[in-house]
């Protein structure tokens, strides 16, 4: 089986750029796409994110060979239940979302007897909205499939060849496994940020202003993170929740120790520390993951 | 005063992009160099990051307006010592340590009599040595000066007239409200970064190599930082542990409300904390702290 015809259901960061990634790398295959939202529904069309934008889930569903649900994970349920009236009964229906097992679940009390193979390229920016993607997002990234017990193994061939023509490296693992992986990976990364840009916009005696001026010194990088989307970062923690507060439990345990280390003093325990995360970083980027450049080859100024 | 000569002592990236800006916006101060280290000596005089490269740090301060130590915050007192006795009587000696208040003592104690003023660029990357510094490293970026009480205020002026030739925007503070202030936007994002590339590499039921291969959701950008100098950070963690303490105490009072609103399924606490932080982002942009470009304008893929 090949896909011919791929719907989009939410046309935000992820839905755009699944769109456009298709017209521009496998071009064979017809693009469409409903959003809930009308006035997202009328940007998405203007940009060309997908070939034709219907104005109902039905309309962008019916023959569809692949469906993709692209909204928060807490919306997935009701997403599938607005586009079971016009699904093929051939039709594999698959999603982004960043926690897997919880939208597993969602989606298979939702569609009862549809072939259901959930997936997450694990890709992004702080971006969202229509206007936020583009078509090379998911180029070297990796998308993670998450294929329940008993999928049909030409449909799971068929998903894993789409993401492949986009550009991504494909892997398979069980749902629960990913969202541990994806808890220390994204879920801790952004919750910590969250956390670190209200603390510093919440103190007495430095003001914001002051945080925002010496942002420069590296927290600044998290304020990238945490100008993430709420309601998707929302939704992530809580279908997550089991794997996120494990591996909290975990970080705040290593947090504590540092904390005795700085307040005992104990310079070697730090300098260790310090210098084994430095090997982390240079193979995230021999493996293609991130910008080599320093600073994110940020611009300085001229 | 004006500063005709300025002499750098350390030739890292703080050190070298010192000697690169001089060059490049104020080539008619001469710039002279000394490092402890042969081998960056000889690199750094290759790279041409000063005019001149001498072997004893007597030599390079000699007849020096201004001396800036570019050394970890802990090697201050013994880089102080190793210039003293070849400190022009007029010489002004600066550093760029990014702690204040245990530099000021440190700097005093060792050099009695001696005009100090310690000052802190907010820029750097993850990068040092002698390759890694550049001239526009400080433009645009905030040059915080901490004075000690009845400083001469000619030399604070022609300190500060010094890093505005170099592009910086130059902002006067006590030292203790300095170390509080960095405590929030440097040094706890820092070792909130440590320590989760840390904790990530550690697991067993993640292998580091996953962790490595799906990090573009959002832990890539931790790695960043978590590549810094371990002995500039070691010290910094040493130097300034008690506004390190107390701003870690907040963050982790924070991360624990945060966790007890994920246990107990609060959708609304996290929301408002999650679009509260957004406003954070636009305003550091805006205020042409950081890079707008979605993911920091990262290369994706092609």
């Amino acid at each position: 089986m090949s896909i011919r015809s791929v719907a989009i259901i939410g046309l935000g960061l992820l839905g755009g750029s699944i769109g456009l990634a298709v017209q521009a790398r496998a071009p064979d295959i017809a693009t469409k796409g409903w959003d809930r939202d009308p006035s997202v529904r009328e940007r998405a069309a203007a940009r060309g994110l997908m070939g034709h934008v219907y104005d109902t889930p039905e309309d962008a569903v019916a023959e569809a060979d692949l469906v993709i649900l692209c909204v928060p994970v807490g919306a997935m349920g009701d997403a599938a239940r607005a586009i079971a009236p016009g699904l093929a009964p051939h039709a594999i229906v698959s999603d982004v979302g960043s926690s897997k097992a919880a939208v597993a679940e969602a989606l298979a009390a939702a569609l009862p007897g549809v072939t259901v193979i959930p997936a997450h390229p694990v890709a992004g920016t702080e971006q969202s909205g229509p206007e936020a993607g583009f078509a090379s997002l998911f180029a070297g990234r990796w998308c993670i499939i998450t294929p329940p017990e008993g999928v049909d193994s030409q449909a799971l061939e068929a998903l894993s060849d789409f993401w492949t023509q986009l550009g991504s490296k494909v892997e398979i693992m069980d749902a629960a496994h990913h969202d541990l992986v994806l808890a220390v990976t994204s879920h801790i990364p952004h919750l910590i940020a969250y956390t670190i840009v209200g603390t510093a916009s919440d103190l007495e005696d430095v003001t914001q202003s002051e945080v925002i001026k010496y942002s420069a010194g590296g927290f600044r990088d998290f304020t990238r993170i945490a100008a993430s989307d709420p309601v998707m970062w929302r939704d992530v923690f809580l279908t997550n929740r089991q794997a996120v507060l494990e591996m909290l439990g975990r970080f705040t345990e290593d947090l504590t120790a540092l904390q005795r280390a700085i307040r005992s003093g104990d310079g070697d325990t730090l300098f260790d520390l310090f210098t084994r995360t430095r090997a982390i970083r240079r193979a995230v980027i021999e493996q293609g993951q991130d910008d080599e450049r320093p600073d994110f080859g940020r611009g300085h100024g001229e």
